[in-house]
């Protein structure tokens, strides 16, 4: 048995011919969507990863700034940059670029993103009011997970449902999302004992730990849906999953790395910066 | 074999009397600290709890003011009501009480409670800090059970513990609590399908529905720790939980109701308001 492919580009190519035709509407109304990208790192995955969304946006006709304060910003400096942008009616989409210099936690300082603009749903009272079903814009990744899931039509009412990572911007926004779906959710994570047993008993999985092939066969109930969110560098300079792709052999069906959550994930983070726009 | 019960009495006056020593310490500063509870339900139980609630902040040296707005109360009274007393330096805690009028809703009314008043952690802000790992305040009945898990040292790391119920006062709040402790949490609730095999497999069993006898001696594994934080109005008057008394034949550990979480609540919510009146 093979594992259907759950690739991402058809729902991301549905969305961005969408968010296109929006960004096109706002422009002749003298409003072209501008998204600001503030970074503060010389990652070099990060810096690709931003101009992948600068270039996304472009092509929908989405203005992307990138605003980068450099490796040796102060928390205060980022702070400040993120009320300037909050307070600038010419940005309508915010977000903070991870990895942040040494001391600083994203958690923190994306409060000083205003509310309207958190279009990566990064800040606390986004995460807050998303986990208490208020409308906030979700982490775009996790959102990811559900779109896939809604895309291929997967079941997830009372279905068990394990996220594998507790981060802030994809296991816990993810299992909120899950919950409103009325799916049993169950968070692991690296004090996990026994994870396999958990796993195992997964109608739908979703990795999303940051571990190269975490997730083997044995991990996996036959014929479960298996979300990857993981993107970890190779050393060919290439993308692995959280999955070991042997995992196909076992799964009903299972997401591409590269090429599933991933294109979904920038999709959805410039359809959130449209949205922004027209309010 | 019977289950130990682990009663909330003990760990209550030992909060109690710290909450009330500190209380003192500020009264002598001039600084009483006060607590304001706003209803707007003609509900008898919710008035005995508020009742109950400024019955214990006296006898600790918190001044507690009932706020009443009556079942007719609208959603923007309620709103100017909280933003007036959020406003109020003599106020140091803030809750509002439910039930709500029919149309209202408690997340979306919290947003007005001041961020360093929300003493019962029910607005989105503190809900986000507290599944971002940010300092908040959370909520009482939620802390509750972490506290008294603590207080007779049931180890959570890398346990399995499921929690019933996913209301974003006690469900969802505790499962964040959990996972800070290194815990693997389930979260079910109303749309799970074979509730009993998953809550049968936990090592800790957290239930938070609201319906009277909903665990039974199937949904648990022996040996297991069981906290029930069901509140149920029995016809005689008085209160019943939402497991079955029969649980304790199975379970290793269980919190009696009434005397269990109840308790504890009631003390976290008065150290809470001393707290906030601290800063």
């Amino acid at each position: 048995m093979t594992a259907t492919e759950f690739k991402g580009g058809p729902l991301a190519t549905r969305i961005r011919t969408d968010v296109a035709e929006r960004a096109a509407k706002l422009t002749e109304q003298g409003r072209t969507p501008r998204l600001a990208v503030v970074t503060a790192t010389d990652d070099e995955a990060s810096a690709w990863y931003v101009r992948s969304i600068a270039k996304a946006a472009g092509k929908v006709g989405i203005t992307c700034d990138i605003v980068d304060l450099g490796p040796a910003a102060t928390t205060a400096e980022i702070t400040a940059t993120l009320e300037r942008l909050s307070a600038d009616d010419s940005v309508h989409g915010l977000m903070l670029q991870t990895p942040l210099p040494a001391g600083a936690r994203l958690e923190e300082l994306a409060g000083a993103i205003d509310f309207a603009k958190d279009v990566d749903g990064a800040s606390p009272l986004s995460l807050g009011r998303l986990a208490a079903g208020l409308p906030a814009f979700a982490p775009a990744t996790a959102e990811a997970v559900l779109s896939i899931l809604e895309h291929y039509e997967v079941e997830l009412q009372g279905k068990h449902v394990v996220v594998v990572g507790r981060s802030t911007v994809v296991g816990k926004p993810a299992a909120h999302l899950l919950l409103d779906r009325n799916a049993t959710v169950t968070v692991c994570h690296s004090r996990t004992t026994d994870l396999a047993a958990l796993t195992g008993s997964a109608e739908v999985l979703v990795a999303a730990v940051g571990r190269a092939g975490l997730i083997t066969p044995g991990h996996v109930r036959p014929g479960a849906t298996v979300i990857d969110v993981g993107t970890n560098p190779t050393e060919d300079g290439g993308l692995a999953g959280d999955v070991d792709p042997a995992v196909a052999e076992v799964a009903g069906a299972l997401t591409p790395v590269p090429g599933g959550v991933g294109p979904v994930t920038t999709a959805l983070l410039l359809r959130h910066t449209v949205e922004a726009a027209e309010r």
